[in-house]
């Protein structure tokens, strides 16, 4: 073992040397795993208290890893002054101040590409939960109430439908071509019309709303997106319309909406996201039109292990002068 | 309009006669408001107490409308000597006496066409909720367990899985079109392989659960399918499999399927269909790897216009000796 170990080391002072920022007890353990073999890696926490976790190679280091969603502050930014490289492990990249990266010309990556297809998937759960109302038939069942009350009531057809994709990323565009099996008709909104697709853009969401049965948020939180889906913007997609939500809960104004919802001025929401995560407005749980979840969609064991080796193919492009693979448009 | 039924009455007689079939107080008036304008309806409630419903005219009655799952028995059958179709007009027609019908050389036909893609909508939507445990989440949230215990554990990707569907009809083509678009693979299991696919087809179902990660039941309840999905079966697809089922509760055997989801011998269900609707084994209950439907994936207002559609074009078709649209191969 030391021989093999003696063989190996002497080249690992040449490898790049990357920071892995994160908060303790996030278990980076496959982060390491991954990353080991082909750089340094400078992990904060097993520094001796109370050095500076930043101070000893930070003046050199041009690449940090932002390990879930630790916030990448200014502060944290300014003890890096050769840093060209966030690389994110996560799909929304909004803990990192992105304006001050923008501001010194450090390149953002995020991994939205290895979770796109999970996120996707789970739009398409949602809402076809929440038009068939399949987890409120679950609780009708389990509550006993099938023999006792009855045929649930009819629900709604998904075929047909008019749906306005919020942000045709990576998500967004698999959520489109999911949809498109089912017979939807796809409309979108984004900062920008897409030369590469032909379904009808709106540059404005409410103009996307009030063309829309559905609105399927995908878009990143920012500060041009935050409460995005206001009041008017409710009342533009109306009574017949449904909001899924699988960005961040801050892109819908969450007050309007639980308004909304309890006065049936919308007719559902399918929820993955919320504006003070943990915490979910009480006044859902008593509703059957809303279909409610921890922050699911874009996590699987399959996904997250893709998402890792993203983190390490951006690295490696990364030192080799190569395309970074998943830049960030900051 | 005195004179406008004047104008129209002297033709009803010449207007084909239609026995509708169902068990008050089944609400026909659909049927009735579609049907009234191209046949004379034989509604059998209408008719004073004690007639035998079919006594009058049911010698030369040539169709009969099956409303709904009411039982077309061979006793039924016997009463009706000239019948020549039974219209039904569910996706199922395991209420109907096919084999007494075949017999008879009377046709059958059913409306599996207009409801294929709303159960292919929720056989889609119970997969991913038991790969994700969408259900299982929003109960979390409801519960206020978000907040408490933190986040809730990863569960399963459903790109890659390998879906073996189990009767590759009108709803089973339609469940394949909305995988392919999520990156699932399909194989299929069906009394014949079928030309006009190009999926690996299987023609013993245990060979396509070995071969499977999903099994998603979309076949008719016969003889030759009821409980084809046994122990072997589940066996066969062992401890990481998934069922799903929208066709009839006794496809499987219910007993068996407790057995193994209890025991984490399969690792879960989506089950729309039971053997003794409406109840529902108490034991699943208490799970969180099963999602638990109240017969409802057929069903949504537009279908059921859409059905109504059908039974009246397959009478129109019968009546100008064109051919069927629904024709079942009895």
């Amino acid at each position: 073992m030391a021989s093999q170990q003696n063989c190996t080391e002497p080249n690992r002072e040449d490898l790049p040397l990357v920071l892995l920022h994160y908060q303790p007890p996030f278990d980076i353990h496959i982060f390491k795993h991954h990353l080991r073999p082909y750089f340094r890696l400078l992990d904060p926490s097993e520094l001796p208290e109370p050095t500076n976790p930043f101070s000893s190679r930070a003046k050199s280091l041009r690449a940090l890893v932002s390990v879930g969603i630790f916030p990448v502050t200014r502060e944290t930014l300014s003890l890096l002054p050769s840093l060209e490289l966030v690389v994110g492990s996560s799909a929304g990249v909004n803990h990192i101040d992105l304006q001050e990266c923008r501001r010194r010309g450090i390149a953002v990556t995020n991994t939205g590409p290895a979770f796109c297809e999970d996120a996707a998937d789970y739009a398409v759960a949602l809402l076809i939960d929440v038009l068939r109302r399949l987890s409120a038939c679950d609780r009708y069942v389990r509550d006993g109430l099938w023999p006792e009350k009855g045929d649930y009531p009819l629900a709604l057809k998904l075929g047909g439908k008019r749906v306005g994709i919020v942000g045709l990323g990576n998500i967004g565009s698999e959520v489109a071509k999911r949809l498109l099996a089912f017979g939807c008709s796809i409309a979108y909104n984004s900062r920008r019309k897409k030369d590469s697709v032909s379904f009808p853009y709106y540059a404005n969401v409410s103009d996307l709303a009030t063309n829309s049965d559905v609105l399927i948020l995908c878009c990143p939180l920012t500060d041009e997106t935050r409460h995005m889906i206001n009041k008017d913007a409710m009342n533009a997609l109306g009574k017949e319309g449904v909001i899924i939500n699988i960005g961040r809960g801050a892109l819908v104004d969450e007050k309007e909406l639980v308004q909304f919802l309890v006065n049936g001025d919308i007719r559902g929401a399918g929820l993955d996201v919320f504006e003070n995560e943990p915490h979910v407005p009480e006044k859902l749980y008593a509703l059957d039109n809303v279909v409610l979840s921890p922050h699911r969609a874009v996590i699987t064991p399959e996904s997250f292990e893709a998402a890792v080796k993203l983190v390490l193919a951006n690295l490696k492009a990364f030192f080799s002068n190569e395309p970074l693979l998943s830049p960030v448009q900051n």
